[in-house]
């Protein structure tokens, strides 16, 4: 095949294409961001580049001269998805056609990404028809689209109501290169995608503006899945019942992510139409059953799970309250336990391309730990239950006012602590049960069992023995909140498979948590978390503080990266293809290691 | 642009193509049929062609390499979708790689048609899943399938089930580049579609064997619409309405498909899940409504349908009880009043191709009308109501067992006449009425304003006067079956909206009845026709019998075509884009040769 060289100007890039390729494929290879929102169909007309020595292109097409005036066709300005390299060639890339690079801020981290979302609109004022003109109002909007682009029915259905509610200036919003909406008017501001994060307990929505990469609102719920199962095995041998049971597990997700949705938007004046596309980060389970796919195989070897690229549906067939003719995009799932989240969490810290050894955990009932160090990336996920999420603890709850956030023990065993709104505390949330554990530790109420073995007026001895942490007068309820052995266990249980997935993840890639120089702590929870009590109880290595990153929700931050960024979709599939996992359950190591990381300590 | 030459061997063709051009396009373009059910995709790897001069065309790609053996490729065998020109070229297409054109036969007439349907099916055999495989269930299908598909939420769903139960053998069902079904096994040899003809008084479908193109069974029903109205100025109203009851009509139309399917599936063992696509021809109001449009701007000028040209929806979205992921496509209309019927009927009978003046005339309840030459086509169509299906006749009924079909009158006015089935008579279907009509005229008993003249024992004097065509004892119910004055009038007003609708077309293209060369009767109820008596009674112009076809129902006939053929759905588009129209109410003419076309009697 013959090889030959482009150069892109004013980068001075060079790349070596194959014969008869396009230009905004060789641009594609060289890593120039070159604007495309069509995606190469001949349609949007953004992809200008002026060619050199226009002997070594194919003449120009249809769409291209419908798209660029004669003279610019005179000056060598070209659409580069149209145009195919024949020889040695030149090609100076216009201001106006490189895509501009957002810096993305993420919680404790800034991404920097193109801005070249899947979804885009074009704003058209079209001929009103008259007798004699035969066109549709389909063939009309499609003329002044150009080209050839696939159409949906959703899209049809409220178009002559559309075309002359605007007086024939419309907007048209496309999906790549189908046609899936027309509204009256100029809408092209008013394009926003939502950025879905699905956990076992938790369903978080971000309302994302495509024009700005911004996040405009958010909105929270408990994943109503939950009446069926609070883990995940429980929904998934629910599902395997009937084909009935994993409909409504399907029917709840979406319940979920509307609830999330609904509250989002009542915060903002934007409306659910207004929202073309989702994308949808989730463990592999979730990730099945939110698409209606049958689980059963992700849970018996070899472990198959049904799709494990990224998928794209209809919002309509999932039941998602957003515009009707909006997709659903799922990421890439890695294996059975290692989901579309991991991977998510993956592309918002871009771990695939860290410089140095870098270690994630993104705490939640299901935790997924990832662990890269630029060449390799191994990645793990542990069941490690609700209880940081306030849920099996006796006087635990979720983190909101009234709630216990952070805890000190003085030296004589008296109690400080902070609650969520400063009022009265009502119970203990995660980070607090946390720090309660490690403070009870230093000062050696708690050995590291995990039994309380010192004496006085705050201990109430067992079984189970409890730590008084407020007294009776102070809280709002009246009655005393303490943490019991019980509450202690439930801790070590979930916190010693998240250190065991972190250490096999090290030990496979050869190794110690003192190399680690990046420690990102990740998931809702985590943002509460003091990394430092995570460490004294054995939750997280013991790396030193600086080398800590609490980032928040990292699978709805990648979710929304991957709204934002067509380029980030294919990272994403790379990056669930090369990474390395380990079913922990199934690990050799796993006996030796799970006992030992059951002791309340730093491990080093 | 640099245009070069390719001589296609063994027809010795030769076509100017644009440099770059692929080998299938210039094929295409030369009228050559090269198979390729992918559509150029590089999936199927039937298009293969033997290039002659390999140094004139672009390298093989991975398609080719992943379809064609090395062996192969030395010799030159390439995939011409993949092949692009870039110097004057000789190609060989081998036997294997050409359509087979197939007489199809629609009665009356055979129609050469290639064998080209939009839905294809591929055997495969996977190997099986293994602990250390990555691939998921979609991916172990698709890098079996090869290159880039498009995958259908729907073809996912069943997928891990199909798979197994198949033990790793599957049939991939693919709807030109997409994937919409997946089944166990190889189904290859159960490839169905569904041609539907939606009339305003009846629903008609032909269950089609995609691998032959045969007609396995077929299934007709009352269009279940009617409750809101037997005309469709009376359906249009209603669904202007409100937009539920558009959805109602719309669930309506769709229900009359379902139950024409469910009686043609059950005279054969074809399961509805078999049928992977329909093509459905009706007017433009009912495929307005079939598609859930709204139809309001058809009947006021500038008369704008919402979608003019070929349409494709999912099956499911419009609620047809076939394959979960087929795809419907409906022809393109011509404009507010002809319909993808009339184009159906075009591509049925080939009149866009004609060598000599014809005239179709498909009788319903509306009567679609064309008149051409090969050169210029005109359509026109009219409210013709439903006497001709028995409706607004006194004894008027269907043709079904025990309906007077048709009828004899003697010198001394006693009549002789045929019941379907012969049994006793209940009464008399549209052909025997026109007979009846055409017979009274004969004998003097009708004048030529639709008077009944005549004295006698089988005249009962009116107002309204009767004629007696079976005596009291002579019928089934025991009572007489007659036509009245009025019934008599009911096919005036409809047999002179007919004539005139062919008057005015062949004013237009300046002829004269007796020019007509071909004179098509199409229309479920033209099957009956007895084509002298039509003539005798002025509704179809007085032409010699024996260049009269009665061709039964073309609409369904030209759908059955363009399920077969992706190539005639082309040829329906550009008819619909070339045919000139006359819309009968607003034509100057109409109201001076609709009152004359009331009289009964020759028209030449």
């Amino acid at each position: 095949m013959r090889q030959l060289r482009i150069v892109f100007e004013p980068y001075g890039r060079r790349v070596e294409v194959d014969e008869g390729e396009s230009i905004l494929e060789a641009a594609k290879r060289a890593s120039i961001g070159l604007r495309s929102e069509c995606g190469g169909m001949g349609l949007c007309g953004r992809c200008r580049v002026i060619v050199e020595n226009p002997e070594a292109v194919t003449p120009p097409t249809d769409a291209e001269r419908r798209l660029l005036t004669p003279e610019e066709l005179e000056r060598g300005v070209r659409l580069a998805c149209q145009t195919r390299v024949l020889g040695e060639l030149f090609v100076s890339i216009p201001p106006e056609s490189r895509v501009e690079a957002q810096r993305i801020e993420v919680k404790g981290l800034r991404r920097v990404v193109e801005l070249e979302p899947m979804i885009w609109k074009l704003h058209m004022k079209l001929e009103k028809p008259k007798l004699g003109d035969r066109r549709g109002d389909l063939e009309r909007l499609l003329e002044a689209l150009g080209g050839d682009v696939e159409v949906d029915w959703e899209a049809v259905k409220g178009l002559p109501e559309a075309l002359r509610r605007g007086d024939w200036e419309a907007t048209a919003t496309l999906w790549g290169s189908t046609l899936i909406a027309v509204e009256p008017g100029d809408t092209t501001k008013t394009i926003y995608g939502l950025a879905v994060d699905i956990g076992t307990s938790k369903v978080v929505v971000q309302i994302v503006d495509l024009s700005t990469g911004e996040v405009v609102s958010t909105g929270a719920v408990e994943n109503p899945q939950a009446i069926h199962g609070e883990d995940i095995m429980a929904r998934m041998t629910y599902a395997m019942e009937s084909p009935g049971n994993l409909e409504e597990l399907q029917r709840l997700a979406a319940e979920g992510v509307n609830e999330a949705l609904k509250e989002a938007l009542s915060r903002v004046t934007i409306d659910g139409d207004s929202i073309y596309e989702a994308v949808v980060a989730c463990n592999t389970a979730i990730h099945h059953l939110f698409l209606g796919l049958d689980p059963r195989r992700l849970a018996v070897s070899p472990f198959t799970p049904v799709v494990r690229r990224g998928f794209n549906a209809k919002a309509k067939d999932l039941g998602l309250n957003i515009n009707p003719g909006a997709r659903v995009y799922t990421p890439p799932v890695v294996a059975g336990f290692v989901g579309a989240d991991a991977v998510a969490d993956v592309i918002a810290t871009g771990l695939h391309e860290a410089e140095e050894l870098s270690l994630l955990i993104d705490v939640g009932t299901n935790t997924e730990v990832v662990l890269g160090d630029g060449e390799e990336l191994w990645a793990s996920s542990c069941a490690s239950g609700p209880a940081f999420e306030g849920a099996h603890i006796k006087d635990g709850m979720r983190a909101v006012r009234g709630a216990i956030e952070r805890i000190w023990i003085d030296e004589d065993l008296e109690v400080r602590y902070k609650t969520i709104g400063d009022v009265k505390p009502l119970g203990l949330c995660g980070s607090a049960v946390i720090d309660a554990v490690a403070e009870m530790l230093r000062r050696g109420i708690l050995n590291p069992h995990g039994r309380i073995t010192a004496e006085g007026r705050r201990i109430k001895p067992g079984p189970p023995a409890e730590f008084i942490i407020a007294l009776r007068d102070e809280t709002a309820t009246g009655r005393e909140i303490t943490l019991t052995e019980r509450d202690v266990n439930e801790i070590q249980l979930a916190k010693a498979a998240i250190y065991t997935a972190s250490k096999i993840l090290m030990k496979r890639m050869g190794v110690e948590p003192s190399d680690i120089r990046l420690l990102y702590i990740a998931g809702a929870f985590g943002s509460y978390l003091n990394p430092e009590n995570a460490k004294e109880i054995g939750m997280i290595p013991d790396v030193p503080s600086d080398r800590i990153r609490v980032v928040g929700n990292t699978a709805v931050e990648g979710a929304r990266l991957m709204l934002l960024s067509k380029r980030l979709r294919d990272e994403a599939e790379r990056v669930a293809e090369e990474m390395k996992y380990v079913e922990l359950s199934n690990d050799p190591d796993f006996l030796t290691l799970y006992p030992r990381a059951l002791y309340l300590g730093r491990f080093t």
